[in-house]
């Protein structure tokens, strides 16, 4: 037990980290692991890799006197561009999977990894398996949302954001169940509105399964359904969850992505494209500084698997430190909160499915 | 026959506007067909609706003594959240189905409505038919697109947009030629690199429909397929014409939208927050005009639908005089170029299909 500055007792928590997974490997996770250890005095970390690069990037980071994180060594690497399934079978001593594997044993409470999508939620829904009453693991990502008329910022969760790309209702369904408890435990909300993105136009409201689904989350007692949303409403203030397919949440998170970053690309061009712009710019820099971050989705990095037996985080491949180290205090936030025996014990309440699958 | 600018005859060119369709209707239609007119000399207006309000109308906008527009009476509206099966059946003197014979009898070359999509899309099928070997429209937008690297800007043309949720290997084929066809003629691009949306995860790779149509555009020697393109490439330059199915492309176009009004959000607000942010403002207002200018969507307002055996061009319902009057250009070009007969001569030499259907 750790005191914190409040000097109330926080427990602490190990979390595996992938070190050497993502874009930029050990460059971004070790110093994003400095950075998540100064913030959390609870957090204990153990970095999962090769040992001997290891070793020499916390010294590099003056992390190798500090007791708070540990090495465990793994021989292999998941490419960025590799296939899950054969990641899944020629990989078994990769870093990703043996941090999934110190989950599965007990060793860490959570997993945060940079590396291949695909491959991290075969290999995490291989060693961990799906909580009982769940048929799929879904990916939820915090994205920033405004209510325009009082200006009071929130975050909305989508959820399935890559995982699944054909959903019947029932998952549908699922995904609905884990979002809310999800949200509801992490920001403290009794009740999330649970929103359903579909396309407006009557008469084509959408696919069958979207329509049955909304029937199966309307009835449940347990949620509070607000209706369809449509693309447009994704970061505004109508839901505080918003279910969808892995396809349609995939396009439109990088839909939002592009967007966002053709309007900088317009924004910067509009400073610079003449000497009294570029002054303007200089004049503005405290806003387009504040612009920027607010953009800034390395704030809402991790990416969370859920619907597994253990709690796995997924940090963008191209994320910085800051980003990464955003992964962790998620992770972080999810044992703390108990995440995966919270939407256990509330599916077994909705859907009555045995204990253990 | 009329004379242009540069002395080049222009045909003339006739067009029905459903002008009480829209959720602004005559205040936007009847300003946005003096402009219309003003800009193109070689354009006749037929404007659809009450003729009483419609002939006031005329006198306040200085317009009841022009040769070059006249009005068709329609003793009906198509309420912009009617069921499309009902407004087909109970709206058969609707100022849009009005609108939409006059170009069926040819008395138009093309119709402009504003008013609901599904209606338009439903009426248009019904009274124009599809194309021999078309098995759907499409509606089809043009969506501002910049080369991040050269800053050369373009736009990229986007299909389907809504009219069909479920689409088959088969249909998304249809839209690729279809595109590419109308790209072609309309920007003066000889073989337009044309792609698929899909999402990038290795493995699940996007559903089969999506799979089998990259397999039939990728045979086509008539088409230049260039691949699968993510929701983040849409403002980009990968790509001249981008397929979809329209559950798809409405979700990917409205999420555009509203991030962009996130962010336009973000923008005022990061400059309004503090006296110092305001006052730099006030000094980056040219900057900030051209910001605004560029990403103004009325811009690229006019919604093509193709497949038809006619020109209909929708503009967004929400559009403004600006907004409408580019989507009667739009059906200009479109007449200009000889959209549907290009097509069909383009399909019949792909598929094979006989003539007529």
């Amino acid at each position: 037990m750790i005191a914190s500055a409040t000097n109330k007792p926080l427990k602490s928590v190990t979390i595996a980290v992938d070190a050497m997974g993502g874009d930029h490997g050990i460059k971004t996770t070790v110093p994003a692991a400095a950075r998540a250890l100064r913030e959390h005095p609870q957090l204990m970390l153990i970095l999962v890799g090769d040992r001997e690069i290891l070793e020499q990037a916390l010294v590099k980071n003056k992390l190798d006197q500090d007791p708070r994180i540990s090495i465990h060594h793994a021989s292999q690497v998941v490419e960025m561009d590799e296939s899950p399934s054969l990641a899944l079978r020629n990989k078994k001593d990769s870093s990703m999977r043996v941090a999934i594997n110190l989950v599965k044993e007990g060793q860490a409470q959570a997993c945060v990894s940079a590396g291949n999508t695909g491959a991290l939620m075969a290999t995490s829904r291989f060693v961990l398996k799906t909580l009982p009453g769940i048929d799929r693991p879904a990916i939820v990502y915090a994205i920033p949302g405004v209510n325009q008329a009082t200006g009071e910022r929130t975050a909305i969760h989508m959820l399935d954001l890559g995982a699944n790309v054909d959903c019947t209702a029932e998952h549908l369904f699922q995904f609905a169940i884990m979002g809310s408890v999800r949200r509801s435990l992490i920001d403290n909300i009794p009740k999330p509105r649970v929103a359903l993105l579909n396309i407006g136009e009557e008469e084509m409201k959408g696919v069958e399964n979207i329509k049955e689904a909304a029937k199966l989350i309307a009835a449940c007692p347990s949620l509070h359904y607000v209706g369809f949303v449509e693309g447009n409403d994704l970061f505004g203030n109508k839901a505080d969850v918003i279910v969808c397919d892995g396809f349609i949440g995939n396009i439109a998170l990088k839909t939002a992505e592009g967007t966002a970053k053709y309007i900088s690309y317009m924004v910067k061009d509009a400073f610079t494209c003449n000497w009294l712009n570029r002054i303007c710019a200089f004049l503005a820099i405290p806003a387009l500084v504040k612009i920027k971050k607010n953009l800034d989705m390395r704030r809402y990095n991790g990416a969370s698997f859920v619907g597994l037996k253990g709690i796995v985080v997924k940090s963008h491949g191209g994320a910085d430190e800051v980003g990464f180290s955003c992964a962790i205090t998620e992770a972080l936030a999810e044992v703390d909160k108990n995440i995966p025996n919270q939407i256990h014990a509330t599916v077994e309440a909705i859907l009555g499915q045995p204990n253990g699958s």
